[in-house]
């Protein structure tokens, strides 16, 4: 089966919102086997949306809509579906019940276009929104399927998962099951070499890689059988795969280098404390970002002047004045200074040039130095990075935030 | 003259990236004045391309093509549209000694084919990449214009700013300009209700405003004669809306609150601490993301803890004790304790339930404080925020960044 995502809004054509919708549908039909053949934007106007419309049910066997569910005139997803399918718009009870209720609890009266939001191709499967006012619906007419889901992502998301997906489930003999390793302190094309042979031969299951800032991610696919076991398939990959490139995998479940690090951080109940220079706070914006972290991160200093480096994080006037703010000296002491001050189990530290300013031909944008300091003693790592003052502070983090990793994993073996 | 992005390249049907390229696009097309009616995305499979670049070309006069430009045969873009205008690629010259030099300069043997890339449609206005091997292109025939850009934005960008916006607008005797102004602290309705004349009645220039979490922005476009001063139409215009949002309005030329405040910071010379609890580094990462802002920003405590709330800041343990982490009177003793630990001219905290555990029936979820101590004293803030945890994280670095933005602009009245 294939599937082509067409979104409904004047405000993607503007330019105001990326369609991350489209995205995050196509990365979930994927999961399941089906393949996304084309995506379509198109404004609120009636005309092209149903030639939109026309052109993907020719080319497509399902077509999720995602937009134009609302109450105003402008929205005329499901009026252009019934047209098209000559199915007439029935009043869907309990759909107003909820509409109406919404607005009560409000304490708001309710709009009469509202009711416009209940109506609902005849036949058709309701899609309950449990995060907004206009129901979602699925259309199945000989051998095409339709599906219409409001346009606000915090809508779309929970309907897609509970509804659409299982039903596009429940129409195939077989299924998909996809994991994703994520990988940090490798280069794409080094990991390409050591696993090419896997991604080349590989039929199923099947080894996708790609690459993000600083970052690479291995997709492994398997399809199997409704009822089979899809970890049979892909456990022996996987195991050949972690074989070969070892702890460059960080994560084998798609979580993020904060969440890996987090989790870890409070499983094995060992406290952290940062000082930041270049990052400006960025490493405890993404710890703090993972739910419960409390329990285990004390602080941060982000010690931008000299003076703070000196004052909260005991780096002596000294290793400043010699070695520089920027400097493995000046690093090494920020860290162990962040540990004794503030008795955590771990000191973790970055000093660094960001740029665009600041750089010299001995100490250039992009050099930068992270050290982590524990009971057994502190280590450190010179950086040299490229890119811009985003990119350069986003893989600082990695970087740092790949140290605690490694420390914490080697702790355990 | 109405446009269509057509988008190439199969990591955006898995899912792998969402289409921001389609985003900037349609944004820079509608500020010249272009409509944009669609967007597609395709795979790279040369029939399904040739199929969407078909019916492209009957229903829009402008074609926007991303990506496919690269070395590989699964690049086609500059083929396909070769063969439906036929259209002959020959070598051009300067861009295989450009991608030849760019090579030489790695020190890496360039592989057969990157070649491809030089190969151009005969006939076509060749635009160059500065920030990557493949060039992209220009074909005008008839009515119709197609430009070929390449996927990545970094190289896409520069090539739209550089050569397709002006030839575009060269293609016009109007134009079009835009400007944008940043509210925050006022909804999107009681905006609307304030200048919904204006909104519906201006005809040229004309005003748009759309809503982002937690803030507002106005687009005021003009249109006028290729010479004719764009000023002389939104000035007045721009003058009618300040008088009646005022300072809710924090940039008058689209920059984020952080850039605002960064800036004003400077140009004053007015030096800043931070104390940060909830936003875990939130407001110090995103003030340390302006360049040159080392000037005066001195440091920033992030105080998860209560330890670190007394160490480094000189709150009372019995403040803690009585009105507990999350109240006024740990924020003002926050906010008075940094600025008087760090002698800086402004020390701003906030302390607050970012969720989703933590909330009680007194203090839930989404309870702030926010405060900012200066020569004069210092102000707080209760804020009752709603959303998950990254929206209310990101709110409430709104909320402490315009506190400072209206300290600074009351200072100078």
């Amino acid at each position: 089966m294939n599937a082509e995502i067409l979104a409904v809004g004047t405000e993607l054509l503007m330019g105001q919102i990326a369609n991350t919708n489209a995205q995050y549908i196509s990365g979930r039909l994927n999961d399941i086997g089906v393949n996304v053949y084309y995506h379509t934007v198109v404004g609120d106007n009636a005309d092209r949306l149903k030639e939109c419309l026309d052109t993907a049910l020719k080319r497509s066997d399902i077509v999720i809509m995602t937009g134009g569910l609302g109450p105003t005139m402008d929205d005329m997803t499901k009026e252009t579906v019934s047209e098209i399918f000559g199915l007439k718009l029935v009043l869907h009870k309990e759909s107003l019940d909820k509409i109406e209720g919404f607005y009560k609890k409000l304490g708001r009266p309710m709009a009469e276009n509202n009711k416009k939001q209940a109506y609902l191709p005849e036949g058709c499967i309701i899609v309950e929104n449990n995060n907004g006012t206009a129901p979602g619906c699925i259309i199945e007419k000989g051998r095409k399927i339709v599906t219409m889901l409001p346009g606000p992502p915090r809508e779309m998301k929970p309907k897609l998962e509970e509804t659409v997906i299982p039903f596009l489930e429940s129409k195939s003999d077989s299924r998909i099951a996809s994991r994703y390793l994520r990988l940090f302190g490798i280069g794409e094309s080094s990991m390409e070499e050591k696993i090419i042979d896997l991604v080349e031969k590989q039929i199923n299951p099947t080894v996708a890689p790609y690459a993000k800032e600083g970052e690479v991610t291995l997709r492994i696919t398997a399809k199997c059988g409704r009822s089979e076991d899809a970890d049979r398939l892909i456990d022996p990959l996987v195991k050949e795969i972690q074989n070969r490139l070892g702890d460059f995998i960080y994560s084998y479940t798609g979580s993020s280098m904060e969440e890996t690090v987090g989790k870890l951080l409070i499983e094995k109940n060992i406290t952290i404390a940062c000082a930041e220079s270049c990052t400006g706070g960025m490493i405890s914006e993404r710890l703090t970002s993972v739910p419960g972290i409390s329990a285990v991160f004390n602080r941060a200093i982000v010690s931008y002047s000299n003076e703070s480096k000196m004052e909260n994080l005991g780096v002596r006037r000294k290793t400043i004045e010699n070695y520089g703010a920027v400097s493995k000296e000046t690093a090494v002491e920020m860290a162990e200074g962040v540990k004794r001050m503030t008795g955590t189990g771990l000191g973790l530290s970055v000093t660094g040039i960001a740029g665009p300013g600041g750089g010299t031909a001995e100490k250039p944008v992009g050099l930068v130095y992270v050290a982590l300091s524990s009971d057994k003693g502190t280590e450190y790592k010179e950086l040299r990075l490229w890119g811009d003052r985003e990119r350069i502070r986003n893989v600082t983090v990695l970087h740092a935030l790949d140290m605690v990793r490694r420390h914490l994993l080697g702790a355990t073996a």
